[in-house]
């Protein structure tokens, strides 16, 4: 029998998106829930299965027997596990004395649904989505780098997300730009590439040089420094504003360094920018091509693209997780 | 019909090894010829079917229907195209100009021989030897790092080597460990791992070392500077010279670093190190691997093997190159 739906589920800090997509990224139907009073991994399951049980029985699906599979996207998630693992802004997926555990998300659903399940994590997902419904369809060899709170990637080669031994590869955004002099992570490390293009990288570049040069004019000076955001500095550099603009182009310049070394890896044929950041356009875009192209082996100077992600903003997390399902 | 032999091609600047060799890695018989006096793609071409043709004759082989295919490592290859290209240290494989010109050599040996032939470049050779002769039998993911007089790389994923859009990825040693202020590269960017971690990188940090201060002592100081090979520094560390070993030091954290961030790409099991310098032991390892640990994201640490490589040095290029014909 044909089954022609997949169901993607997208596990946030706040909140859980699902939704049940047909083979043309077409979400058919979706839902939410607020996660932030759930407190344990029962309660977050039972809530869960509710949803997923309304969306299947809707008589626009039609039942069980129309689902392919289940794709799930979540912070830490383990492809070759099925669980998500010490993935610390997940309230229900502690212990008693509040430490992140061991969630054995894959099993869990397979049990509660009787449906096949495949878990991820969140870039992976966005890269597996990017192939299937984005701006990656046709390609069989890319890299998507999520440009959000944090920096993820999910690497592709020859058609397939790449897992490695463990099932947690393609961190890139824990690869060292600044070497010994660079910013401390969150992860502990000095100089990630996180540190820097992140959200939080880019709001802290705005105020780093708003310190250096207490004289020099901003439109960002209109705010207090600590309630800047990336988004704030974004609005001030399309609106011209000289020291936004150098944020963009000092953030653009580690970008676009890093791919180079990345472009040395797996020669892809294209980088996807997935998240906030890249919605930038070319403030975002061109210096980080630029300092790509500079740091690029001369075989691949001017053949590695560097594009925005296709997938439609709200959507993309539920067709991201949807689209490892089609897998199963 | 059985066909129990592969043939292996190593091609460098000054001479061409091939072998004949079975499935569990014995050479069974050998061959080798000077190119330095070979200045036409035709006379190479010549030379090698002799060769070949002689080695295939031989009673312990038995005619070429008892060979599956011939895998050929060269600089340059490309896996898709079968081709060399801008191979500088090749003079048969220039033009009259004395540039160097695209060389199809799988057409051209097909041809010459009947039997289907594959090209790669001599470290993904290396990395195909070690996967299913050497120290990576039975592995599904691995980086093989060639420390020789550069740097190169063979990534494996999934039990497949690594050749990405355009058949040339793993540049590993062209990937940039330090920045800015870093070496120039024989490739023009500056500060790749090449520069540093290959032999001419080691002999220019011993120079370096004993500029820096001309009152330290070193057994180094006994010959002239300009012809300290890393071989020399090598055996001077092994005898107990601080200053050597602090060469191997500063190189092993600085390949310990680059690493780190391979490692957060594709997760490999193990990294594997071949070549002169990884035949220092201890010396290189001890310094890479805590370099490596200190870099590593914390899911990673205590986890990734950094071993070295276990084909024979002598024969390690052939069975590389033959290790490829057996997936034709």
């Amino acid at each position: 029998m044909v089954k022609p739906y997949v169901i993607g589920i997208d596990i946030g800090g706040q909140s859980t998106k699902l939704g049940v997509v047909d083979a043309r990224g077409n979400i058919i139907i979706q839902d939410t829930f607020d996660t932030r009073d759930i407190t344990t991994l029962k309660d977050y399951m039972d809530e869960l299965e509710k949803s997923l049980t309304r969306m299947i029985a809707a008589p626009e699906i039609g039942g069980k027997e129309k689902i392919k599979g289940i794709g799930i996207g979540a912070p830490n998630g383990n492809y070759y596990k099925g669980t998500i693992e010490a993935a610390p802004n997940l309230k229900w997926a502690k212990d008693k004395q509040g430490n992140p555990k061991v969630v054995h998300l894959k099993k869990n659903v397979e049990e509660a649904m009787g449906i096949s399940a495949v878990v991820t994590n969140d870039a992976n997902a966005a890269a597996q989505g990017e192939m299937i419904y984005g701006a990656a369809k046709g390609m069989k060899n890319f890299i998507e780098i999520t440009l959000g709170t944090g920096v993820g990637s999910g690497i592709v080669i020859d058609g397939k997300v790449v897992y490695g031994h463990d099932g947690f590869a393609g961190e890139l955004g824990h690869t060292t730009s600044i070497r010994r002099t660079g910013r401390m992570c969150n992860c502990g490390k000095i100089g990630c590439l996180e540190s820097y293009a992140s959200a939080i990288g880019v709001a802290r570049t705005a105020r780093e040089l708003l310190e250096m040069d207490p004289k020099r004019p901003s439109t960002l000076r209109n705010m207090p420094a600590d309630d800047i955001t990336s988004r704030d500095v974004a609005e001030a550099a399309a609106k011209g504003d000289a020291l936004s603009i150098e944020v963009f182009n000092y953030t653009g310049r580690i970008l676009g360094e890093a791919f180079a070394d990345f472009v040395a890896f797996s020669a892809p044929e294209a980088i996807v920018l997935f998240g906030g950041l890249a919605q930038a356009g070319d403030l975002i875009f061109k210096p980080t091509i630029d300092a790509m192209e500079d740091n690029l082996l001369s075989i691949w100077k001017g053949k590695v693209k560097v594009i925005p992600s296709q997938l439609p903003g709200s959507e993309a997390a539920i067709l991201g997780s949807a689209a490892l399902a089609w897998e199963l």
